[in-house]
């Protein structure tokens, strides 16, 4: 007979999930109720009205999808690529290289804009790219590259892409909540993002955002959207306004409980602070870490603040040293992805997780793992230099 | 500001959600661990082997799709259907049409064979299809039609269509757990279903079954999957055995806690035991609707026992009597769907919802209110019907 699950308590300052604030796993515990229900037509348009505020924005059609972040990307792709369409995808680590896969699986022909990974993204390789390929028609990339650590220009890079008149596709996953994110200003046509970053939810939903040149778009097809899930033709007439509603699909009803719960949270700090909470640790985490001479692979000011990415000290086992922050500090760090699997460690300062506490839990319980491998570190400094960092 | 969500208790007897249990509750708030986290693989491991248990089979490929019933349903036909394959699917209510939809999008031809609503599939009207569409690649059908209240025969239906060497795709959504599901006894080839029904538990999730047959048809396809998300190629090897799991997307981990739970709960009852329970309260709540005056709109040998369709007495606004259920005894019933919208109610006892408790509220309140409209029902009967039929 199989027993219930009762999961060790771990902090998680991986690429995420990250830690889920209480009252988030509080709120998904509350009694289900019909996804038809007047109450729930409530829930959802309060999330609606708090997810604007999150993307800053007015875009109606701003929702959350009922699946996981890559879910929310492939609802941006399959709605508005058509077979044969063009997609300028810039690309500088692996989540860009999802989004060609997608382009590709929905009959687009994938213009793909090698960058190097770990820095931002060029705006001029994209204006060069546009000249020669003025017949495109989306230019999507990731604002915040949870694979690297890199932030990109997104505002520079949605204008230049207006400027040719593409519509542009801007992955959020990690920097919604954590760092400025502003799709109207910016100029973006759709986004998507995960909850379980700097929302500090579970992981299994995805908030997008279109604006009415997406949505015109997506009503113009020629072609029927390549799912009946993600066709957003049909999940606007349930997630439309009022009594218009239609029942598409069963929605996740306590995964979105959590959803609501997270983006009043992030209400009552106002995102202003939550950006300034996100760097300020940041800074404590970057002293802490140099101070124990580990290295950052993303230049100073194009890093992202919630998802750090440093060199492994040589002669170290990258895996050995995260099963010991696992089992002795129940302390969890990210490994590195694609093409930088073995050579960094991710660590995460997301949401709820992004707090003084895990700043010195994580770089001395580093400290202490590291010492036990005897890598070439500085001891007994890096606690000075944390300090420092929030006076 | 917005305030946090706290939703109303209600008691749901519609055609799901349906009423989850406290401990799955319970469950879902424990502290999210990541998803590659060696707990996280245990409970993976956990999860795909009662899950064999629940759709009585052997198959490897038994695993929770991460997203609501109806991508259940897209990662069967995303996955097995290719361009220019012809589908037969046999449809009595909606979700047999939604089946024809997903064929369509993935670029297949649908044979949809018309059956009458309310009335199980008739496997004569597979065979004289087949006869004629030899070339068919699969068949797909509803076993519980979640519409209607109509139960199809699984084995037979299968069994036709292994002959003419279809594969077979099986909509198990509303009957998994609630009535015998039986995979590999019927032969079926793939098989979705969803965990808001009898199982319990919150929408999010799709358990799926793929046997070795169909596996062989996936890796063999000669056009890649029309999605990123549901391509099993990539999810199986995230899903895998052991140590090769390969990151796909993230899974939604704490909505895995509650089906853990849930499946857990449903070892700890015995599947036998379940499906006797499910037939034993719908024998109770027959005998009281059937006092009141109700009408079952299923002949009694097609009916599910866990989804209730009766017809609505003449002169009675249905969507009042339904409003004012949930307003005064906040218990939620089910319209109808479809070409049944506005004939009938529908009525679940599903999961932990089917219970005495629930057979007595539903029908005493429906007494109560139906006395308000004034519907020619008998009254003060109903009470004692439901205790000799428990008797």
């Amino acid at each position: 007979m199989t027993q219930s699950f009762i999961p060790t308590v771990r902090t998680l300052m991986g690429p995420g999930p990250s830690d889920v604030n209480p009252r988030i796993l509080n709120a998904m515990a509350k009694p289900t109720i019909g996804h038809l229900d007047p109450e729930f037509i409530r829930l959802m348009d309060e999330i609606k009205g708090m997810l604007q505020y999150a993307f800053q924005t007015k875009n109606q059609l701003t929702i959350p999808v009922s699946a996981p972040g890559s879910a929310g990307m492939e609802t941006c792709f399959v709605n508005l690529v058509e077979p044969g369409d063009k997609v300028i995808v810039l690309q500088n680590g692996v989540f860009g290289g999802r989004q060609a896969d997608n382009v590709r699986r929905f009959g687009g022909e994938a213009i793909v804009v090698e960058q190097e990974w770990g820095r931002a993204i060029d705006p001029a390789a994209l204006e060069a790219t546009l000249k020669e390929h003025g017949d495109a028609k989306i230019v999507s990339f990731v604002h915040a590259e949870t694979s690297t650590g890199a932030q990109s220009d997104a505002k520079t890079i949605c204008e230049i892409a207006a400027r040719h008149g593409c519509l542009t596709i801007v992955d959020c996953v990690t920097s919604l909540g954590g760092s400025e994110v502003a799709l109207d200003a910016w100029g973006a046509d759709a986004a998507y993002s995960g909850t379980q970053k700097c929302l500090s939810c579970a992981p299994g939903l995805s908030p997008v955002s279109f604006n009415d040149r997406a949505v015109e778009a997506i009503k113009n097809r020629k072609t029927q959207v390549a799912s009946w899930f993600l066709d957003l033709n049909l999940v606007m007439g349930y997630w439309g306004e009022g009594q218009t509603r239609a029942y598409h699909h069963t929605a996740p009803v306590n995964a979105l409980y959590g959803l609501h719960e997270a983006l009043v949270i992030l209400e009552e700090e106002g995102l202003e602070q939550s950006w300034q909470r996100h760097i300020d640790n940041h800074n404590a985490l970057k002293a802490g870490l140099e101070a124990l001479g580990l290295t950052f692979i993303v230049p100073e000011s194009e890093r992202l603040v919630q998802l750090n990415a440093v060199s492994i000290p040589e002669g170290v086992d990258e895996a050995a040293v995260r099963k010991q922050l696992l089992t002795q500090y129940n302390l969890e760090i990210g490994a590195g992805l694609g093409s930088l699997a073995g050579k960094v460690w991710r660590i995460g300062l997301m949401g709820y997780a992004s707090n003084p506490k895990n700043v010195l839990l994580c770089v001395n319980a580093l400290e202490s793992v590291l010492s036990q491998y005897n890598a070439h570190i500085n001891k007994g400094v890096a606690t000075a230099a944390i300090a420092a960092a929030y006076q």
